[in-house]
């Protein structure tokens, strides 16, 4: 089941790839869509020069497209991805991820999604938000959406994830959000969806990974303090990172006021990631992303 | 004349391109240098949507390339060019730009461009400073640059800016750089050079132009001053914007501190125009820029 | 009628002051609060050293403090402000300010305020919100708020306004938020709430006053978008700045992505603003603002 | 010996204390410099709430100051510091500071604050600057300042060090600058100079200390850099943090490229802290500092 976004026009085709660098890859790409009349709207490509890798986003109109939207990928893959050792994804703009968002006590994370889902800003299907803590309720409720509490504790972590991933399965979920979810995820969940968790850590990374982040940062007497989104891993807080930013603080701040003026930075830097995902703009490769934006 | 430079290995070409938008540019241009045996190593292009405009700049290394360089713009032209009828501008990453710096009394910018092309940070020639005061000619002899002082009193300025254009065009002197030069230039005197002078304005335009922003900034009471830095144009400060940047300020900052602080702005933004600039990454249209970076 | 905060803790008392500079100020009135066993937690004082006027905020714990709550005013009014020609304001911590939200159509302001007042970081009570629109009711119902609609045409505007003065002296609003209001208040309407109306204007001010700025900046070719915050005055966004912030564009950047990307700021000075005035650190003083944070 | 200041005016006096917090001590030291017939232009305090401790600058005009200079201290010390178990610090802002510079290859730093002190923005007097590398001998000759190159290796670090001490004595250093010096000193050395040694360290503290930052920055795929200024202690890169900024990096920048833009950072930020230092601004406490600016 693919929700259609009406807003969302002329329908485009979006591809990522990475591949071994070599000459011609732009060229043939482009001359694919090209020949098949299609028209760029949009074309990154970067280079790692170090690696010898490759990495290219495109976007083009479907509109005349002579290939049909459910033959795309098998024409490219035989065509081109082959030749060129390609990885490659196909997206539709006019289809609507579906997002699940896991939270536990704190609500600021959660409010700003849905306040910009609710809002149309973000274009996102959100079957379900999942808590190991029974707060959030209300807000799940004041915005329409379903709640599944799942009490963690010592002996039923496993367990408890089973139920999650067959309910993930079954609403047909393609990314998860941890907005501020303070429970690890095991290694065997993340599995699950490699590359397709955000979550937000309360610092700028590889500073105060883990548990208090903003304690750390005010023992440390730091000037700035900073959110980083990242792609959960099995490494606590170790993922590839998509973005981070930061505010300056001062003596003055308490940790209490840390926690406050941090607050700002991870809704925005959350949902700016979350943005990125959506739009098809970020590669991973090798623990690290590109972000075509 | 042209110097080269023996750091910047393997040479590589540069090429600027804006014409209408329409299907097939870059799988033609791309094409254009994959069939002549030239590596991409470097592709970035927009498509000004609203106004149907399509820009891309292109770099590849010359090595094996078989289109000689000198004649690399006349094939290109020949092929592709008048086809999309397309402006464009090729350049050489090993040809080394020469640059003329302007200066009034304020030794910063200067300074901060002088240590930059010193450290060989910033690969430019720099073959004579001009100014209307004599202030600074003890930094241009630290670091054993001529140094023109032309005084330009009510009724002097069309003959001394005749004076200053033979100097450059003697001096083959390719673009300008106003390191806070406080002297308008007649309309004549930028038609030589188009896009090709370089200004710093100590305001975030489009606030703040002309004279004293610093003290404009004060009164209005403003919490960040910032810095602008745009080609020049006959409309004075109004010319394509090619950076900007602010700082923070407060009500405890005097004058004399919002002068202080926009001094750091002042200098790395045009320093990191300049580079821009020099790495062939700017493209004019419209009286915007085009900064690929 | 006066609520009550139970959560700020202890109690303390909020004094804010500017009057000619002379000597003797701080110690005058640190003095009269420890004379009278105040415990100071916070001072800061400013000297706008041009003008000659002396600035300060004080908080001082009341606990144990000689001088009863609903006489220190008085008391401090004859002893001291007298002598020093003081304009000065007297504040309580545990007082919770009653907020009125203005708004049009656009949610996310709203929604950002609203989520800070739920999840108890903006401790304010909201008796109600006022719009020219009815789109945002139901986000005022979702969150337990009476909403009220006043349509704005040509010929009622001075009656309306006068119908929302009664409400809101009846409901004891003490300050105002326009929350992306998109309707010129009156100078009348103004005058009942001086300084104590909060309005967010999506640019940097003073560049790009009035109507769609994200326009006027998209057209001008701008590197970075603002927002501002300030006091309403007469003057269309001509009121005393509050804070101000900044957000990178690029020429990639459509005139769509900058209204996307200012909302972010926008709700940040914003909800930083009403911090500031909730927790009474601003001083306004001839079109400018003292912010002690 | 100590250097006057001509440009200072009008001279002031700047205490920095620290003590336990208690009631009164505003009012005390506020009544102290007031009764004596001192004017206050300036006061910041800061309590530091879980610590209980207090902390002040205060700077006042010694115009009319019945104390005379030489006496303050004293005076001070018997009537009040005794009292509150004060930590204080006198400085007079007409003495210009004592200042060497380390260095190693890099000039940036360097440059930066010679053209500062050059153009009097930094009022400073640099007896010598002190290198472990030859190279930057031809820049401290072009600004005029002895230049002491120390060899530095496997066995003579201790040896070099005291040379380097007795000079610093000599010249009557008061603080020194490692602008960038690459070259760990000794605890004992450090010990010399204890909250008087400012380093500039490249990231963003306490991520990446030690060795190639940048190059740890880029493996780990961090979208900001940033720069961190610092008091020397023994433990490297863990001394009181001065000040701190970052600038924004993406998947599209080299390891060339965040070491080129993180030298702008490297610049301010150093520079910005011996300001700070300068003007009497920083007070350090358990390997935090409060600045007040």
């Amino acid at each position: 089941m693919i929700s259609i976004s009406s807003s969302r026009q002329p329908a485009s085709a979006i591809l990522l790839i990475h591949c071994p660098d070599s000459k011609g890859i732009v060229a043939t790409v482009s001359e694919f869509i090209y020949k098949n009349n299609g028209n760029i709207t949009n074309l990154d490509q970067h280079v790692d020069i170090k690696r010898q890798i490759f990495f290219m986003r495109v976007e083009w109109e479907l509109d005349n497209f002579i290939i049909p939207d459910n033959k795309i990928g098998e024409y490219f893959d035989t065509l081109i991805a082959k030749k060129f050792d390609m990885q490659w994804q196909l997206h539709f703009s006019h289809e609507v991820p579906r997002m699940a968002l896991f939270v536990s006590k704190q609500p600021h994370c959660l409010y700003d999604i849905l306040s910009r889902w609710r809002s149309l800003e973000l274009e996102v299907e959100i079957p379900l938000i999942i808590s190991n803590h029974p707060e959030l309720e209300p807000v799940a409720r004041q915005f329409g959406i379903d709640f599944h509490w799942f009490e963690i504790n010592g002996g039923n972590k496993q367990e408890q994830e089973q139920v999650q991933l067959r309910l993930l399965a079954e609403r047909q979920v393609e990314f998860i959000v941890l907005a501020r979810y303070m429970q690890i995820l095991s290694a065997a969940f993340i599995g699950h969806y490699k590359n397709r968790i955000i979550n937000i850590h309360h610092s700028f990374l590889p500073a105060f990974p883990g548990a208090k982040p903003y304690h750390s940062a005010f023992e440390r007497g730091v000037k700035v303090i900073g959110a980083t989104s990242h792609y959960a891993t099995e490494e606590l807080d170790a993922g590839p990172i998509i973005a981070q930013d930061i505010i300056r603080v001062s003596h003055a701040d308490s940790v209490e006021d840390l926690i406050r003026k941090g607050r700002d930075l991870e809704k925005v830097i959350l949902s700016r990631s979350i943005w990125h995902h959506v739009q098809r703009q970020i590669l991973v490769y090798q623990n690290q992303t590109v972000v075509f934006s």
